[in-house]
């Protein structure tokens, strides 16, 4: 199956898929030269999106995980009526978790300020009007996890700043409205302090997806033969590989060009 | 503020706005040459819709309300990105009064095929995973409404086959998501029996866009001096002011070409 991203964060998501899947084979691809998405226009981030795409379906995939909060805003439905491979996202994974974690009904949204700007999440909680949701762009989050610094006082300082009015809410649940975020956990669950619980789509959206291929009966049935993931970047290959080791960790990662 | 749909089936929510705030001037824009959208693709109805609101914004118009669930879900979040005005649709209220009124959790939604494809219903419920949502197309029904017709036996025997499903599934909810549907309202709640509650977003939205106008300041001040309110078609006036008459009953129309 097919997973799309910007750039490194879609790989948090990637990860999970091949830890709840193990017998599946991943094509990772990254728009990394043209990303991040964050904060560029919609109708920009959809283009871009849905040329990746076009490449993506050459491959003969049987689902495509848009694992980019900011694609998915942009391009979700124009993805289901262009492909006929069944599209996951990690939007309504994030949603649905969070909906029944939060007890005290206030929930934060943290995001790119694309992602913002669509109210894709205010939109997803519409079947919960007894849910206050309080959505804060983050824009310069992606930079840090891109350049790999998870933990420096800078990072510390900004996090402060843009989480301050989510803390002053009184939140309970806060979601990382963006798959980079979850490499910022430590610093993020630092600065929002104990009670608040941080929902990362990257389990959910597996579950899914794993749910997604068992309804359609797609699942691999040759278990024994190992999985071989693939990735495919836009942008610089050495670059992919040093950076994508910090989402995989070990696992060695086989790059090439799109 | 002004009113968006591909034709008439956004009267219904024009008319809520109107008795909701009769003090407020509406400018109801029909794309009634290129409408309906539902069959169309979300690519081509993203196109015309933003088309039109472009139009729109240059009659410095405070609130724009999307009153077509197909155009919605094809561009609500670019136009939120577009436009300075704050934009009003008509999905998330229907949703969010549907989740309050079932009581078995099981919930249809009737809509147009773009509409269904694009998923945005199942999105909208996405807080709310304990509720079975069940979507069905039925793209015969706008062209019913558009010819007049809310009552025949062909009507009767298509509404029967349509909803055939959504019987079945016994659900106790059914959301009306094409606001063409609300004229249709009498077949459809005969042919759903009684215990299942019709949803219409007509009212849901006039609420929706009450408050927002309260929350930012714009209302109007001056409730002497009556409203007056204009439509633009992009197609022919005097079907527009023939059809019109069916959903705004007495008010005579001022219909002039977009």
């Amino acid at each position: 199956m097919a997973v799309l991203d910007s750039g490194f964060g879609g790989l948090t998501v990637a990860r999970a898929i091949m830890e709840e899947l193990p017998w599946e084979s991943v094509l990772y691809f990254a728009d990394s030269a043209r990303g991040p998405y964050g904060s560029k226009s919609i109708e920009t981030v959809r283009a871009y999106a849905l040329e990746c795409l076009d490449k993506v379906v050459t491959h003969e995939v049987k689902a495509i995980v848009i694992a980019c909060n900011t694609a998915s805003a942009a391009m979700l439905r124009d993805a289901r009526e262009r492909y006929d491979a069944p599209i996951i996202e990690v939007i309504s994974p994030a949603v649905r978790q969070a909906a029944v974690a939060t007890r005290n009904r206030r929930l934060g949204v943290i995001c790119t300020e694309a992602t913002k700007r669509s109210q894709a999440y205010e939109d997803a909680f519409a079947a919960a009007p007894d849910i206050d949701v309080l959505v804060e762009a983050c824009p310069r989050f992606v930079e840090f996890v891109e350049r790999g610094d998870v933990e420096s006082s800078e990072l510390r300082d900004v996090a402060r700043t843009y989480l301050q009015p989510l803390k002053e809410a009184s939140i309970d649940t806060l979601i990382l409205g963006c798959t980079h975020y979850p490499l910022l956990s430590a610093v993020i669950a630092d600065v929002m302090g104990p009670g608040v619980t941080l929902i990362s789509s990257a389990a959910e959206t597996a579950r899914e997806t794993a749910l997604c291929l068992q309804q359609l009966g797609i699942e691999r049935q040759n278990r024994q033969v190992p999985s071989r993931h693939t990735f495919l970047t836009t942008g610089s290959r050495r670059r992919f590989q040093r950076i994508g080791q910090r989402f995989l960790e070990a696992k060695m990662l086989q790059v090439h060009s799109a």
